[in-house]
C-alpha cells in the first residue's frame, strides 16, 4: 500500500471537479503556482496534510463528457490557462479511465445502488493500493429534501432500505455508501448528503471523519468577513440585501426555485448568527446564462450608526465560481485525509472556515474559523 | 474629589467634538440608544469603564462658534437628530463655558504656550474634582512634521524648548502639556502629537498612558476586514486601488496636499502588514466639499485565484464621518481612563481596533484587533 | 372664473401627493428653488404653461391623517427640509380642506362612485373659478386587472356599469369620473386608469388630454438613457440584471407578488424597445421597509464587443422617491393644463418623457422623448 | 487604380491598430461578426462607406515587434479570441511588410522627417493602387503641446520648419505629412496632431477632411449619455468624481503626470459643456499595470433633487480598451475615405459621437451627437 490520497468526486466531469484535476496536476507539473491553496500557507502547512502529488482521482458523474473535453471549454471561458489542457492530456485521459456512472434521483433499488457505490470506492482503493479516498460531493445541488422518519436513525434508515423504500436523495446514498467503505466525505454542496441523523450516526459508527456543507466561495465569504465589522463597531444592520447573478451549470439549477431554496436557506443563516439578530433584506438567486463560469454578487447593506445616522455598505463580488471552489476542495481532501489518518471520526467542525453552512457549530464569522482551522492543524500536527 | 471624567477635546468646536458631546448628552438623557458605543458591548463592559454619565466637557479651539450654533449645523446637514440641539441647550451651554482659546501653528514661546495649555488641565480638574481627564486630539489633520533631533529625547527637547526654538507641531504641544499635567492622550487625527520619541518618554515618566493614531472610521475599517480575506484564503492581490471623496473640514484641510500625504501614509501602512507583500494601486482623499459631513469610499481590489484566474471585488462606503467617529471617541476616553485607575502608563496597543495607524503594534487586521480589546478588557476586569 | 388650475390628487394625503404640494408653495412662497422643475426649462418655458402660483390643490384619500403630519413626517425622513412644513401650516391646513375621502377596490355600485367623484370635481372647479382642473392619479399601484370585454368600448362599459357589475379597478373609476366632468388625467402609476379602449373612447368624446403611464423617476430614467448608448455602438447587450430596493409606502405595495407584476412588465417593455431584441436578466422589486422614503437600485449589464470580449457596466442609484416624482407631477399638471387650453384631446405620446409605460408612443429612449417634448412645448407655444 | 482604400495607422504595432487589423481580418473572413461595427447600422450604412474588404493596412512604429506575437499577446489577454491570430497567420504577415520606422519625439529635422512620412504614405498608395489612404493616429498619447508662434498659422509653421527648427511634436508632423500627400487623417488621440491651427490652414488648402481627438470608449461615453439626463430633469449636479484605473501601455503613458494632464482637460470640457455650469469633482487618472488591457472607471455623481434633496449616482464600467477602441477606429477610417470621396475637405465636426474633445463643436451630447452622425451618413448617401 502506497501513501496516495485517492479523491472521489461525486459529479467528476462538472466544471469544479475538472478543474480541481486539471489544477492539482498543473501545480504538480510545475506548470501553475499553487494559488488560492489553503493547505500550504504555513500556519496550516503543520497540519502534515498529505501534498498534491499523492493525490489520485476518479469518481461518478452522470454525464459522459471527456474530461478532456470539459477542460477545453472552461479554457474557452476563460477559468483555464488556454495550454493547460493541451499539456495534461495524458493525465486527463487517466483520470477519465478511472469514472464511473453515477446514480440518478429517480433509479429504484437504493441499497443496491449504495453497495454498488461503496464497491466502486473499494475497487478503486485497491487498485491503487491508496492508503485512503475521500469522497467529495461537488454535484449539481439537489432541491430539499422532505422530512422523512428514515432519516432519523440508523436502524429507521436502513429498515426503509431493507424494505425497498427509497428514503434518500442521490447526495445522501453517496454518503452512506463513502461510509460504508470507510471514506471521509465533504459535502461541498448545500444538498443533505451525509447532514441526516441516520448518516451522521453511520459515520460515528465507522470512525470516518466528515465536513460540510455548501463551499463558502464568493458573497458568503466576503459577509461572513465583513457582518462582524457592524458587530465589532455595535452598529446596527437595519438590512442587509443581495442578488446573486450566476451562469454555468450552477446558475441553470438554482435557476429552479425548488433548488434554490436550500442555497437561500444555507446563505441566511450566517447572518443571524453574527450579528445576533434577524435583519431583513431581500437574497436572490439568478440565472443569468450568458455569465458562463463567473457569478456577480451584489451586497446592499443598511445600517444605524451614533444617533442612529443612516449610512449604507455596498460590494461587487465578480469571481469565477469554479476558480474559487476548486482549489477549497483539494484543500478539503487533504485535511480530511489527515483528520482521518489521526484515527479522528465524525463531523469536522473546525473546517467551517471552508463552508457556508457549517457542521456541528454555529461559528459563521471568517476570521474565528481561521482561528478554529489554525488550531485544527495545530492539533493535527502534533499527533 | 468625584469619581467623575474630563474629557478635554483639542478641537472642541469641529464636527467630531461636537457630535461626541451632544450625543453623550442625549445618551444619558435617554433620548438616544448607545447605538456605535462598543464600550457598552458585554465583551468590552467587563473592563469596568466609566459611563457616559460620568463625563465632564470641556477643551480648547482656536475658532469661537457657539457649540449650540455647531450642534444646529449638524442637524441640518443630517449628522444630529434636528430635534437633539434645541433639547439639549442648557447642557451645550454650560459645556461652552469650560472651552478656552487653543494654540495656533505659528505662535512663537512653546514652552509658555504648553505651560497655559496644562495650567488649563489643572484648572478644569480641580475646578470639577474630577478623578482625571483624558485629553483627544480631534482637531484638523497637520502636515506631516520634518524630522528634527529635538524630537528623539526628552532632553533634547526640553533643551531645545528652553532654548526658545519652536520645535513642536499644535498637536505635539497638546500632547506635551497632557503627559506633564498626569493627563492620558487619545491621538485621533494622523498629527504627530504623541508620537515622538521625546514625547513617548515623557508620558513613560509621568506613567501616563496614551493611544492612538487616526481614528479608523471608514474605508480602511471595510479594508482591513478584508484583507485577511484574501490573506487567509491564499489569494494574491495585485492591486488594491482606493478613492475617498470628503466633504466638510477634513476635505478642506486634506485638499491641501501637504496635509493629505500623513493621511494616505497612514492608510497605506496596513495593507502591506496583512497581506504580507507591497500592493500598487492608488490611493487618492479628495476633498468634495458638497458632501458635506459625509464621505464616499470606493475600493477596487483586483486579485488573481486558482491557476491565475483575474478577478475583482469592488465596495463603496458612504457614512457620516462625525456619526463614526464620535462613538470611538467616547469609547476611547473611557477604556483609556480606566487603563490609567489601573495605574498602567506609555503606550496601549489594545487599543488599535480604533486605529489605522496603531501605536506599538503592527496587528492592523480588525479580528486580531478585536481579540486584543477584548483581552484588555478582560484584564483591566481583573485588576 | 380665474385664470387659476386645479390639481386633484387620487392618494392626496400620499408622500408623491404631500411633497408635491408642500414643494409648489414653498417654491411660490421663495421657500425653495425650483430644482427638478423641467417645465421651467427654457425650451419647455416657451410652451406657455400656468404657473405654479396659479395652482390650487385639492384631492380623494382614503385615510384621513392630516396632510401637515404627513409633512412633518416625510420631513423627520429627509425628504423635505425640516422648517417647512411649520412655515406652510395654514396653506397645508387650506388644502388638508379640500381633500375628500376617496373611494375602495370593493365598493358595490361603480357607477353612483363614478358620479361621485364627478361632481367632487365640478364642486372643486365651481368653488375656485377654476379655468380647468387636472386630475393626477399618484395612489397606491393597483393589481393588473383581468381582461374584461366591458374595458373594449364605451358602449360595453357603460351596459356594464348600469348592470350593476363591477367591472373596473378604482384607477379606472377615477379616469371615468374625470373625463365625464372633462377633466385631464395624469397616470402616474401603473394601474389601468385610463388605458382601457373605453375609457380612451370616453377622453375621445370629451376631447379631454391624458396622459400616462408609471413616473420614470429612478432606474428606468437611467436604463433609457443608457440602453441607447449601447445600440449606437453596436455592442450586444447580452443580458440586463436589476434590482429595485424600495421602502415607503411603494415599497409595501409592491412587495405583495400580484401587484409587482404590472410595475414589472411596465419597467421591462423599454429595453426592448430600445435594443431591438429581447434581452435577459432578472428583475427585481424588493421591499425593504428600513429605507423609508428612499430607493436604491442596482443595474447589471454584460454586453459583448468587438471580437466577442465580455465586458461589464453597472450602476447603483440612491434616490428619494417622492422628491424625484413630485416636480414630475407639478410639470404634467401645467403641460397637459396647457394642452388642455389649446383645444386638444386624448392621450399625449410627447409627454413619454415622464413614464415608464408612455401611451400612443413606443419610444423609449430618453433623448428621443426629449425631443419631442421641446417639440410639443414649441407648438403649445405657437397656439 | 482600384477602389481599396489604405489604412495607415501611426502606432501600427500598438494594441488598438493590432486589434483593428485582427478584427478586420477576421470579420472579412467569416470568423468573427461585426459586433462594435458602427457603419454597418441601418442608418449609417446608407452613408455608402467603403467595406472592411476594402481596406489595405500599414503604417508606422517606433517599435519592430511582429504584429503576429503582438496578437498573441492580446489573446493572452482576453482581448482578441484566442484562435484568431493563427487563422490569420498569413494576413498578418503580410501586413507586417508594410509597416515603416516610426518618428521619435527628439528626431531633429522636422522638415526631412514630414517629407519620409509622406513619402511612405504616397508610395504605399501607388503600390497597391488605392484610391485613397487614410492616417489614423492610435500612438501613445503625448504631453501638451507648449504654445507657439509657429502653430498659429502655416506660414509661420514652413517659416520655423524651414529655418530648421522643431516646432512640432510627433502627432503634428504626421497630421502635416498626412495633409501633403493628400491623405484624411483621424486623431484618436489627445496628442495635438491636426488641431494646431497652421494644421488646419493645410488641411484646407489640400480640401482633405480630418477628425478628432480623443476616442470616446468608456467612462466619458457614458458621462455624456448620462449628463443630459440631469440637464433634461433640472436635477442640480453638485459634483461628479470619477476615477479611471488603466493598465496596458495607455496607463504607462498616462501615469506620467505631463501626459495625464491632456487626458483629463479633454475628459473635462464635456461635462460643463453639457450641463451650462462648471462641475466641480476630481478626476483620477491611473496606472494599475496588473489590469493589462483592461480599464475600470468609477464614477460618483451627487446632485440635487426637488427641494434640495440631496441623491447619488454612481457606475462601473469595467471594459477592454483596444476592444472598445478599435472598431471605432475602422468605422473611422470608412466614414472619412467616403467624405473625401465627395470632395469635402476641413474637420469633420459630425463624427463627434467618436471622441471626447470633438473638433469645430462644442456638442457633446452622445444621443445629439448620433443625430448629427446620421444626418451626415445620409448626406453622404445624397451625393
Amino acid at each position: 500500500m502506497s501513501d496516495d490520497i485517492g479523491v472521489w468526486f461525486v459529479g467528476a466531469r462538472g466544471s469544479v471537479a475538472t478543474t480541481a484535476v486539471v489544477g492539482a496536476l498543473a501545480i504538480r507539473s510545475g506548470l501553475a503556482e499553487p494559488i488560492g491553496c489553503v493547505a500550504d500557507l504555513p500556519e496550516l502547512a503543520v497540519a502534515g496534510a498529505p501534498g498534491l502529488d499523492r493525490l489520485v482521482f476518479g469518481g461518478h458523474d452522470v454525464v459522459e463528457v471527456p474530461l478532456a473535453k470539459r477542460a477545453d471549454l472552461l479554457a474557452a471561458d476563460g477559468v483555464l490557462p488556454p495550454y493547460l489542457p493541451a499539456a495534461l492530456a495524458t493525465e486527463l485521459a487517466a483520470t477519465d479511465a478511472e469514472l464511473r456512472p453515477g446514480v440518478r434521483a429517480g433509479d429504484p433499488d437504493q441499497r443496491a445502488q449504495i453497495d454498488r457505490i461503496a464497491a466502486d470506492l473499494s475497487a478503486f482503493r485497491e487498485r491503487h493500493g491508496l492508503a485512503r479516498v475521500v469522497v467529495v460531493d461537488v454535484s449539481s445541488t439537489e432541491p430539499p429534501v422532505p422530512p422523512d422518519p428514515a432519516h432519523e436513525s440508523l436502524a429507521a434508515l436502513d429498515a426503509a432500505l431493507d424494505a425497498g423504500l427509497a428514503p434518500l436523495p442521490p447526495s445522501s446514498r453517496y454518503a452512506y455508501a463513502a461510509f460504508q467503505a470507510g471514506c471521509p466525505f465533504v459535502a461541498f454542496t448545500p444538498s443533505a448528503g451525509p447532514r441526516l441523523p441516520a448518516l451522521a450516526e453511520l459515520a460515528q459508527n465507522h470512525a470516518v471523519p466528515w465536513c460540510g456543507s455548501d463551499g463558502k466561495t464568493g458573497e458568503t465569504l466576503i459577509k461572513t468577513a465583513l457582518a462582524p465589522v457592524f458587530a465589532s463597531r455595535a452598529l446596527r444592520v437595519l438590512s442587509w440585501s443581495g442578488v446573486n447573478l450566476l451562469g454555468g451549470g450552477d446558475g441553470a439549477t438554482l435557476g429552479d426555485p425548488t433548488h434554490v431554496q436550500s442555497k437561500i436557506d444555507s446563505k441566511a443563516r450566517g447572518l443571524e448568527a453574527i450579528l445576533g439578530h434577524r435583519v431583513d433584506g431581500p437574497l436572490h438567486i439568478d440565472n443569468v446564462p450568458d455569465l458562463g463560469e463567473w457569478k456577480t454578487a451584489w451586497d446592499h447593506v443598511h445600517f444605524a450608526g451614533f444617533l442612529g445616522t443612516r449610512m449604507t455598505m455596498q460590494f461587487t463580488w465578480a469571481g469565477c465560481d469554479s476558480a474559487l471552489a476548486a482549489p477549497l476542495v483539494l484543500d478539503l481532501v487533504r485535511l480530511l485525509a489527515r483528520v482521518h489518518e489521526t484515527g479522528r471520526g465524525g463531523p469536522v467542525a473546525e473546517l467551517a472556515f471552508f463552508f457556508k453552512d457549517p457542521v456541528a457549530t454555529d461559528e459563521h464569522r471568517l476570521a474565528t474559523q481561521v482561528d478554529m482551522l489554525v488550531a485544527l492543524a495545530a492539533s493535527l500536527g502534533a499527533v
